[in-house]
């Protein structure tokens, strides 16, 4: 490898982790480093045909593998960590969806507890076509199918959580996680707040699209040909996770009832504009109003997601988390196109 | 007037209904009736200024001042009315926005009751330039000032409530009502389950913009005018109020906590598949589950509105509430630009 | 009838109100009246037997009949009317309980909206003994039989709401109405704060007994015999529905979500013990966090109901809602024992 | 120490742990094992006047040590731990209460969060009398006190959570923890489904008393030395915390919004009477719906705490848990009575 920034990694089986903090890191790596990484999908690869119900080949708690974990170093409480993502390719011609059974919005969970029986489970097997950037979608009672645009993601970054916790991979918070935004997309900049030493940054669950909110609780999932940056803010804290793309400056927040995930992420907007771009919290709060976009993530995780989003046009000037986004997107314009990868 | 089926209504002060239900019809029409309304905003036009504060000018519970009710000839429960927006246009050269007491997503309010005291009260007032089709915002605390694309709506639409119920005009529900949703603009047609004979529609609480989730609990607030068609489709029902644009269809939910209101609207949504498109319930939920846009609406009313919205493109074919945009949207553009309306 | 202030209403079929608000006065009472009243089961005495299911017998929006309402006399918007309750009697020998499809807590609703199919539909009798005091349960799918206390309830009883509203008799609120607490027994005083001229009170939906939460959305439903006294508190405002009894004060609150509900019951009562107690607002939000009983009402109906209930003992001095309680307690005590109204 | 099976364990600083699981165990036992326990207060001592504000002498997350955790020998996921309370008692003649910024069920929080103003923070220090059974409240801003009665319980008992999570003590979940329930008194068997080898048990969080919910989100704190009769029960598993005492089982339940909470814990209750005493499922949500109990524990930690209690006397007979609470109730007769154990 000539260019000691960047680090390719493809875990194999069994080396991937399973939740955000607990995990020892896969590698140590400098701010700047340029990740070439695999993602396997949220089943742990093993949802292939129709016939593969989750509750047949899943093996709860591993599902929503982790890349990762990578210890930033230098990373410390109080920082923030700055994932930009260059490339985001599906890395299989093929996607699965499912039912599972007591998951996802339109049914009884086991949060949301009733005495109904589960809904049938089933699978979606979605096609990829990487030339054309499509993902088609083939019905299961009916001679349907819609060719769709692919618009690959990540469901899953973020960092160890706070409070000494150990969070499974399926759940969105503070630390990030499984917010399952279809806007974690190449070109975007994550900026995550950092609560242990080193970060201990990774990332998973790629879906090759997603609509928002998620409603069955399961994505075009898809295993991930993924190339991020990863940057160090010293000194710069980021309670709740955050996106800036070269169009939009976004907030998120994560939390139950949606209400309170919406009331997060929207304050953390405001205090965004009272930070970064000299407005007083009112006339942020005002302004805030009037212009955000509020599209959700996911309405079926242990907490949902909500995410707030502004216009980067309409905002007054100033300069946020010190042109991080600007600097990486410029940086990565210059790195070589990977080869692509691509598995069974 | 030449055309027996368009009708004029500018209601004077006192002339405003307050409530879905309850409220005497102001005209009674026929289907297919083109209605050349003016709307007064939410505050009945008594915030003017920057010292009109609404808790000094204004009086509970006579806000959200209706255009209406008008009775549909014809109507009898189990139908559903269509009200295709043919112009939304402000009616004045200024908006208001405000902060209310104990009212609004980020603090307390009378439901979320807490012991902290409530935040400051404040008016900002906006001009709108009609020409150039934009909205000023003028910071209170500092010269900051933007101009945002005009994108005028309705926050409130709806006809009398089921259960022999009359809901304040500043309530949603399955009847429509205080939705506050920005898709609500011209060129889309709503439709509205009627639950009682003549269905009773009528509309107010213009905004020339919003953000989505109305954050602050005030849009843009300004008097419009406003052109739509009034049809009716006999013996189809509508449980919530759906929504259709050339590009996309949306179903609405209206509830508390905010994933009931996203529940309601993606079931309605997986429901308009399985009806007019033919997909069965599970392939419909795979299909809404990648595919659908999920805008917030509002987080701030009685109850809070979702919007699941998809793109017709996507869809299989298949007929939707009788091809009744399509036809109403060629009769639009056969109208009469009418004569703006501007008041001080 | 020798005492001008005792009335007695017997309504028959078809002179039931059906919502709170908008439903004409069937007497006009002054202040201090005795009211002797019948009041038909939710079901409008339609489920009869195992057979009789609700989706077949009743006929929707006209559950939980209303007896009344009643114009009193004086009563104007921020005043406040007492209901002492002096006796409260099943007026048959057997009562009904039932599932109801997509209504209760272990179910689906129209609100918390999924795909699954409704619960199954079943009724259960239950046999009622006045002398012993006890309602038996028969299981239907097995020999299991239990005997438990009765323990009469109303659960419902309000005024008209606010707001220009009309509240169908399902429904909880400020106002009160379905609020579904067992709290709502012999020996109670309600008070509820009156929203319009005459307050037009009214109550219904006896339970022979409930259990807290009223889980599956329906109580031991009965008809009842019922005396109250209704009395005027002029110049007093109540914002939620109070209880006092001889032994504990209690706040309710009625929203979604439920944690609403509980915050305003709790608030409710901090203001409580500030107005009438003399405590500050943090020493009164200290006090009942150590000392308040908080039972569940309802979490099944549109709204959700929380009671906060402190006893009195434990109390500060000061007199509360001017000594209504004590003083209706000692004339119910005079008052001739009615004779038993039993229908079949 | 003569009984091999009797431990006493009394931290010192530095020794408690701060989550479930992720912490060594302090010591192993053999079921039947009975545990002298001293266990500090939430605030880890340290509030011990009223100028010690939380937010000034206590140190994020080092909140609500824990003793323990012990590991049950030949505890396997899939089993159940019994934990026993024969003895409560406070450890100190004193307790603390405060307000803590952010927290608690009338303040905004970092969840429900808002742009107000937190409230202002405040210590009470409760004086306890062990020998009258009492605790003294003290208002700060009048002279009032009340004598309550003293009635010592743990806010916390929990065992290592599933998914490989590790949750801080501050959390109630599935896994025990901070529920918070005024239940969790002497007298009573609680039963805790193992998630991982060894268990981990481990308590704390002692109340000298608290109300239904925790309103301001701290109770009367204090000290205690507790002593438990640890069981394990092979082969039987436990999903949601369970208690029983001599004259009521109950259920459990901690989620987001309260609603779940409430249902988790009806519905285990609704299980409990089809598993052990031989209820159809919809008898049991009959019989449950009239009789249950439903006190309000927490609403206000991360996840909010629902108990359904219900009357042993009006089961279907039928053994629960094999007769556990019985046999621990008799063993616990037979135990030496403790010295008391009391520190400043």
């Amino acid at each position: 490898m000539s260019d000691p920034r960047m680090l390719t990694v493809r875990p194999e089986p069994g080396e991937f982790a399973w939740t955000f903090g607990g995990a020892p890191p896969v590698a140590r790596i400098t701010p700047g480093t340029v990740l070439d990484l695999y993602t396997e999908d949220c089943f742990a690869g093993r949802v292939r045909s129709a016939k593969d119900l989750v509750s047949g080949v899943c093996e709860f708690p591993y599902l929503n593998p982790q890349t990762g974990p990578f210890h930033v170093e230098g990373a410390e409480p109080g920082d923030t960590v700055a994932v930009h993502f260059v490339a985001v390719e599906p890395a299989r011609d093929w996607a699965a969806s499912t039912t599972v059974p007591l998951f996802g919005a339109l049914t009884a969970t086991h949060a949301t507890a009733s005495l109904q029986p589960p809904l049938p489970e089933a699978v979606w097997i979605w096609e990829l076509d990487r030339g054309r950037r499509t993902a088609r979608f083939s019905a299961r009672d009916s001679a349907f199918t819609a060719e769709l645009p692919m618009d690959p993601m990540h469901g899953t970054v973020g960092v160890a959580p706070a409070n000494l916790e150990v969070r499974s991979a399926l759940v969105p918070d503070a630390h990030g996680g499984n917010m399952d935004t279809p806007e974690m997309r190449a070109g975007v900049t994550c900026y995550l707040g950092v609560n242990v030493e080193g970060a201990l940054l990774s990332l998973g669950d790629g879906h090759a699209r997603q609509g928002e909110g998620e409603t069955c609780g399961v994505a075009v999932e898809c295993a991930m040909h993924t190339v991020v940056i990863v940057e160090l803010l010293k000194g710069l804290s980021t309670p709740w996770p955050r996106l800036e793309s070269d169009t939009h400056i976004m907030s998120t927040g994560s939390a139950r009832p949606l209400e309170d995930a919406f009331r997060i992420s929207q304050l953390d907007l405001v205090h965004w504009l009272v930070r970064d771009h000299g407005l007083s919290e009112l006339d942020a709060y005002q302004f805030v109003t009037q212009t955000v976009e509020s599209p959700l993530a996911n309405v079926c995780d242990t907490n949902y997601t909500c995410v707030a989003k502004l216009r980067k046009e309409w905002l007054p000037a100033g300069e946020t988390h010190r042109g991080t986004h600007t600097r990486l997107r410029e940086i990565a314009a210059t790195l070589p196109r990977p080869e692509p990868y691509v598995v069974l």
